[in-house]
């Protein structure tokens, strides 16, 4: 029963140290390769994924009444893949039905099946990808990292801080109390682990399964059963994960419905209905504000770890190498044209202008010199649709033509770059999708502060700063830490604000309106399950 | 600065070891012996009590417009204590004042600051076991340990587990990432932790100390400003306790204003108002589920960590020692007058009898080996005083009045003993205070039923199991598991139900409707700060 245990418990191992020493580590190639997967990988994902689709999807076992499934791919064609649909009081019923079962299970067991769950998608990566680029209109490279080994790698970190977790403390103790002259008492303690009750994972559009392995398998692990409720528009990353897991549970011995599917269409969505429903008890949610706040005013019978809206800023102070910087922020702001929660958006620069190795620059030449970056990033057209992607959802679409009437067109075009002033009612929201502002303020100090203020009261997951002066490099330090907001410092090269990396850095820090769960810190995991003792008095040895 | 960290060092690195051995342990010895504590502590605890009696109570520097207190011994004298009175906007004002130094100091700062802080109240356990016994009604011995050595423990096990949690993770990494042939990617990370915002413990009247001490140095350690709010009836411990913390702040460099005192008087309490600001982020709370659900209602804006009512019960299925067992109970049923969140309630009893070592016993014979086992305990009047205290609050005699026209007396007195049906409303609540119900079941197996259901509904602290038979005790571990309440099989001799070790117990699970917060698991601190992270491109070496 713990023969995955065994298989996987050096990469356990490994996993745990490498949240330690938080350096760089990874046991899931992130190179779409076919050294690395196999020769064949690269035909097979092609092959696998061109099965399913126009198909019922196969969930043996899987309670629905109905099927459903209405995704159509921001690169054009419907998937017409149709899914097993439960409706809430079937999946609930299913759900703690595995539920004693799967809390019986050792904790060997549920860890090891996870092990397993996230290698078998480790060598599902190529149709992962594929399965992702046609739900998030990611282009093929990103999909494949972000659909399949970030995603895995998000996934065992979660698995791993579970392990860690739950075996802080032992399962037994003897407990001897001395009592002067007479005999010490000597109770003998057992602890087991109690699971919080069910889970809902709320998928996203964008990043359907980067953002939910780490709640899917936080939950699983500690043993509680998670229904995993994707956006409608992205389900098949998703459904190819509870496929997968299925399988493995109950190979390990455990219910297959520890972890269920929760299909809906766009206009029927039932996220309503199961997070509300009294025996759900943690729900993981990304997504927006409101409907985070709608969340956190009906789903009070659950813990919600949520990522949800925010305003990431770029200041722009000073920087000795112009041109990386552009190139960097070019990127940064092309890439999956900004449909990302660490995507930048708004840039603010010295109303007087910077000083740069290239010498003084004003405000306008730094917008230039930004524009003209994204313009070479994004001149081959193949190379633009592979960073930019394609867009996922009409409504951004609307969103950036909103905002377009609100400021001065600096670049048009995916990504637009407009010029707008510090107090714009634009620039203090998330406009999410492939919009950045350009916003003057008075000096560095002033846009440090600006954008600190905006994330501490709005939210934001990343800030950036190029500056070479180090003491108002360390003011800055100071002022976004206190916004609770992780700052990247002269970023050049291939290394962008929007990345996040597993096993080092915590994504989203919890401490500002961007969100309240920190991926993967100890209070990710520490309240989805709890210890609950039994105790007596020793027998005499 | 980190003096006092560098002298309890070897304490902090015991508790840690203790933490995770769950053995005894405790760096405060809990016999008021002068032997221990010194030759003239108990003159000298008394003197200081004496020395308090009718006047101003010093707090130099402490914010308070007026001054208020209108304690009452339950024991019989007013104690006429006038507390600096701050109205709450004042209160915050100063929290928040002493929020950046406090989150700007280093870790060992502030766990250092902490641990002193608790050597100090150790010295002072006398005096504090006299502020106890003169709030809470508990007689002298119970209120020096209860006030003072085991409310230390409690307190010092949460420094010792923020401690943990906030070196859990380094400071700093270097992440290294592969580049093929070319050069890795470099970055140099630096985490800061960022406070939670404001915290507020709210005190109880009965263990004003033991259930506040954790979330006030929980808070404390990991940079949050606390603000303690006694019960009214109960403000003198936990005054001399933030009165020893500001000292030893001001001494480590700290903000004294990082702790403050709330007072209040009966009928114009601040609570609500505090606890809904929108500074406070963080509520430790003790008390009922009455107020329990009106901070979740309206204390929106802050993480709460509650230990609330539950009905706590006995099954009798079957003893091999009935003395011992009766004695056993007679003292949990006695200890403090059942004025303990631990205390049994509800004793369930097979309708056919049960099997002892003294034959076979009906349900009416183990009522009357209990009440036989109460007045033997409490024929001495000065042991009965010295076990069952006073009554803490009017509203207690009250509440056993009604109760006691709901059942058959079997014992009258303190503690009273009814016998009542399985059903009876009265035994489906709480009903704290010295009064416990003798319930015939259908059977054992249903008494373990009933008894975890009532757990799982209506929340319980404590469950504890008579019986010889293994097969039923492992059913009924599963059951009491799945209720989320910790049980103790068989206890007899000098180790009682309502005992909770700290570093060994966690008290309160979490996991039943009696708290949320248990003492001191990971999740009791993890949430109360978090990480922020800013990086650069490290500089060539």
């Amino acid at each position: 029963m713990t023969a995955f245990f065994a298989r996987h418990r050096p990469m356990l191992d490994d996993a745990v140290q490498a949240l330690a020493a938080r350096g760089f580590w990874t046991p899931f190639p992130e190179v779409p390769s076919g050294k690395i997967y196999g020769d064949t990988a690269k035909a097979d994902g092609e092959a696998a994924y061109a099965a399913l689709i126009g198909r019922d999807f196969a969930l043996p076992g899987h309670p629905g009444q109905r099927r459903l499934g209405a995704e159509v791919s921001p690169w054009g064609d419907a998937l017409r893949i149709a899914y097993p649909a439960a409706d809430t009081p079937a999946l609930i019923a299913a759900a703690q039905g595995a539920a004693d079962d799967l809390a019986a299970a050792s904790v060997e067991q549920r860890v090891g099946a996870c092990l397993e769950i996230l290698a078998r998608l480790n060598r599902i990566s190529f149709l992962l990808g594929h399965a992702t680029m046609h739900t998030t209109g990611q282009a093929f490279a990103m999909a494949f990292q972000a659909g399949g080994p970030h995603a895995q790698d998000r996934g065992l970190e979660a698995v791993a801080v579970a392990w860690m977790e739950m075996t802080r403390f032992p399962e037994t103790a003897r407990w001897v109390k001395p009592q002067g002259k007479a005999a010490p008492l000597v109770i003998d303690k057992h602890w087991t682990l109690a699971s919080a009750g069910v889970s809902l994972a709320i998928g996203c559009n964008t990043f359907p399964t980067w953002n939910s392995y780490p709640g899917i398998f936080a939950s699983l692990a500690v043993g509680n059963p998670v229904i995993v409720k994707p956006h409608p528009a992205a389900i098949l990353p998703l459904a190819l994960t509870v496929q997968a897991a299925r399988e493995v549970l109950a190979e390990a011995g455990l219910p297959a419905d520890a972890i269920l599917l929760a299909v809906d269409e766009p206009g029927a969505e039932i996220t309503r209905q199961l997070a509300t429903d009294p025996a759900v008890r943690l729900i993981d949610y990304t997504g927006s504000s409101t409907f985070g706040a709608w969340l956190r005013d009906h789903a009070r019978q659950a813990q919600i770890f949520a990522e949800e809206t925010g305003v990431n800023s770029v200041v722009i102070a000073a920087t000795d190498d112009f041109d990386g910087m552009c190139a960097n922020l070019a990127f940064s702001l092309s890439l999956y044209s900004g449909q990302m929660c660490t995507a930048p958006q708004n840039l603010y620069v010295p109303q007087g202008g910077i000083a740069t190795d290239r010498g003084h620059m004003t405000v306008d030449q730094v917008a230039q010199g930004l524009a003209r970056a994204i313009d070479t990033l994004l001149a081959d057209p193949k190379q633009a649709a592979g960073i930019c992607g394609a867009i996922a959802n009409p409504a951004t679409r609307d969103r950036v033509a909103q905002a377009r009437v609100q400021g001065r067109v600096i670049r048009d075009g995916t990504p637009l770059l407009l010029a707008v002033d510090p107090d714009a009612p634009v620039a203090q929201d998330e406009c999410f999708g492939p919009v950045a502002f350009v916003i003057p303020c008075a000096n560095a100090d002033d846009g440090i502060a600006r954008a600190a203020g905006l994330a501490a009261r709005k939210g934001a997951i990343t800030a950036a700063l190029y500056d070479t002066d180090d003491a108002r490099i360390a003011r800055a330090v100071r002022a976004f830490a206190r916004a609770g907001v992780n700052l990247s410092v002269n970023l050049t090269g291939a290394i962008y604000v929007n990345q996040s990396a597993a096993f080092s850095d915590f994504h989203v820090t919890g401490a500002n309106p961007a969100g309240n769960a920190s991926l993967t810190d100890t209070a990710f995991v520490a309240t989805r399950f709890r210890r609950v003792m039994w105790r007596r008095p020793a027998t005499a040895a």
